[in-house]
């Protein structure tokens, strides 16, 4: 019964082939509070409504699979966080999901931007986004990204290895520019998520070891070096995190570094950068913090550590990505199939085939990760049934939803709708099976706004060079 | 010293830190014998060549990334498996890697080809492979795929659900066509492979049971069908598999099913397709079957159940695709940082930064996949040191090559080579990071012809559209 205050509609009736964590909702069309975006509602009809805009409507403009990006609520997320954390320095996480639009979104909202490769950049850059409020990531940055962020301004360059301190070194000198950089530091820390997103214990690709000693090196070396503008430390400790425990610690080891610095140069750093990995809800299990609530709790941590050390509060910096375009995010799918599978125990799951798959998300197979999904063109008429959504690829984990109870009555044509799709499925997604990937588009007062558009067969087969067509 | 008869120069003197199938070689320049394709030789120079073309040769000309497939190699292995499976059908599994160029050669060595969407069909089709010789997979085929499929007379449609007959029904009887089927059927064998890729256990969305009978019934609709001829079965256990064990059980039980299939119609089907699946070497710890050893087990085993169900021995069918595109390909990267990491107890593990990663070459994230790795461009002159080749992607996850050992004398600059690199990466790439995906060229003879050209940033940016360059 500890899902009882998510919603009230859920009770214990679990059937016993789901996961504990799953239980049997009454009313299987029901949108569970806090899992979608904030124009979602079901209409009169029982049809899901995305800014304004029936689900059958999108798809018959778009077709589908679609990913629908709620327009106000984005913004609307973006701008709490600014709100919630004001004083930070608040870099949006690109790489959860970007595009010329959502650059000129972060701009508008007065957030910065983490980016980190040629690609990303240029994205920002074209869509007219301040160099100065960018910070470039990555542990291998290529000589031609260090020479676009140098030559463009690029306000912060997060140092990962003695490698790049080399590089930048001798490109700053070349170029006649100076860079403002901050360190990447390990701090050890285990966060409680999957091992593959897990950045922040020390065996790893990222970053210089506090531990160790490499961190204040690279620190010293930076600080006396000519062109570099050492401005702080950054830290990033792992991805999709619901407590603030781990940031506690690593507030207190970077802290601990930046007074250690003091110490051997006598020399205060402006800067302290806690990275991102703020965690969203993808099923009832999930229960993220508020922004408000992240800010108020990292800040005391901060201080705490600030008032121990004997340090004055540096500025904070902070980098959501997930967080702010995980949520506006809903996935379209047209179903398929639906096959009923004998699983033992007298127990069946329909198994649900949709027109899209880990080629559009790949994150249930990758990280074992969960999501919920609903019938989005009506409401079911039937008592929910234990299912699985599962993709059109030819591989057995192909799967989108792993559990989720669905209307008994749903059929082939019937569109399903899965929220939380906004980070991390379309910016990963591939072209298996020789798949053209879906496109974006944005919704706000029943208008439909084209983000990335459909890629088409003659899109992808382009770069083949064994086609007639293209020698 | 389980190593010991694969390559004598492994020897027993492990790093504890290493995992325990891991030795340390003697000689980290070492080509270990069965993990690199068949024209692939260190050169008097020290230096790695595949069909005549030394690695910096082909990465001056081509840019690194790069995917080389050995095309000698390839096409050899094609044949070895099209003469031991003589008077089988070969149907090539396109999903592991598909272009023009590939269609081309798997049609030149008489193999069939396995397709499974709109796009693997629109390949081979452009590339005039005779759609006779193609079998169509997939759990939820599209109404489009289907039409094209009845409309160019795919010679097999692998039927996947009670949906799919209905549909083929229909579209048959409106196009005024037949087809020829065959019914996927699971088998209930678990196959010793990673979970999301053994694909015959009950519980998945592959197929129809034949424990629960529902296999029976669409043979016999899809028999009494007027526009579908039912040719027979087909079974697939799963990939990346080492023993003909689960091959045994399948054939027992699919052999089984086409027997009462004979005592219910008094009709003998004609075909039986075992799938694919077959394991390649990516580390030495894999020791896959030959192609001929394979050839006589597995017919060994149909005839065996056949004498036992008293059936003649129907036509076979097998369907693969990593056995003949994956050890021609090797994938070159630049190292672009090299960083050594404590991991305590005194280790070190020295991480090296190349220029791709898990855009390029998802499996090591996706399915713990291992892979090796050499120094490529000249041989290390100082002994081998514990290694882990990552890529340069935003996440701790981000590996190609766990753990490999490698010349401690590595440096920025060098080529690092990893075997068996042909399937299931270049088809299953992304653009995460907004990184363009690398090409792939075929080399032989001292001459390098491209089969995907390389994407460039223009290519992936032209789907944006709320860049000002698109709208």
């Amino acid at each position: 019964m500890t899902h009882m205050h998510v919603a009230g509609s859920i009770h214990a009736d679990a059937t016993s082939a789901a996961p504990v964590w799953l239980v049997k909702p009454s009313d299987p069309n029901e949108l569970v509070e806090g899992l979608w975006s904030g124009t979602v509602v079901r209409d009169g009809e029982g049809e899901l409504r995305i800014g304004g805009l029936g689900a059958s409507e999108i798809v018959e403009q778009e077709g589908s699979p679609v990913y629908v990006v709620d327009e106000v609520d984005f913004k609307g997320r973006a701008l709490t966080w600014r709100e919630a954390f004001a004083g930070w320095h608040i870099y949006y996480a690109s790489k959860s999901f970007l595009t010329g639009t959502v650059a000129r979104w972060i701009d508008e909202q007065g957030l910065g931007l983490d980016v980190a490769s040629m690609g990303e950049m240029t994205v920002a850059l074209r869509a007219g986004f301040d160099p100065a409020r960018m910070a470039l990531h990555g542990n291998n940055k290529s000589e031609d990204e260090l020479r676009l962020a140098l030559s463009r301004g690029i306000g912060r360059i997060v140092v990962d290895s003695s490698d790049e301190i080399a590089r930048l070194e001798r490109l700053t000198a070349e170029l006649g520019v100076s860079a403002r950089v901050l360190i990447r530091v390990t701090t050890g820390v285990e966060a409680h998520t999957h091992e593959y997103i897990a950045t922040a214990h020390e065996d790893q690709k990222f970053g210089f070891s506090i531990t160790g000693g490499q961190a204040l090196v690279a620190m010293v070396r930076c600080h006396g070096s000519a062109n570099l503008e050492l401005m702080g430390i950054h830290s990033h400790i792992g991805s999709q995190i619901f407590d603030t425990n781990g940031f506690e610690v690593a507030a207190r080891r970077t802290l601990r570094l930046m007074s250690q610095f003091k110490e051997a140069t006598g020399v205060t750093l402006p800067e302290l950068d806690l990275g991102g990995g703020f965690g969203i809800a993808y099923t009832i299990d999930d229960r993220p913090a508020t922004a408000h609530d992240l800010a108020r709790n990292l800040t005391e941590i901060v201080d705490h550590e600030c008032r121990a050390f004997g340090l004055d509060r540096p500025t904070l910096a902070i980098e959501p990505g997930r967080a702010i375009s995980g949520p506006p995010g809903t996935a379209i799918y047209t179903v398929g199939t639906v096959k009923n599978v004998e699983v033992g125990g007298g127990q069946t799951r329909r198994y649900i085939s949709v027109n899209g798959g880990m080629s559009d998300n790949i994150r249930p197979a990758l990280y074992a990760a969960e999501y919920s999904a609903v019938l989005a063109n009506r409401a079911g008429s039937q008592p929910p049934v234990l299912s699985r959504v599962v993709g059109l690829h030819c591989e057995g984990g192909d799967i989108l939803v792993r559990d989720v109870f669905l209307p008994g009555d749903i059929r082939v044509g019937d569109l399903i709708a899965v929220p939380a799709s906004g980070a991390y499925s379309r910016s990963m997604a591939s072209n298996y099976n020789h798949t053209p990937r879906p496109p974006v588009v944005s919704v706000r007062d029943g208008r439909i706004t084209t983000m990335i558009r459909r890629e088409t067969l003659d899109d992808l087969l382009a770069l083949d060079a064994g086609l007639d067509e293209n020698v």
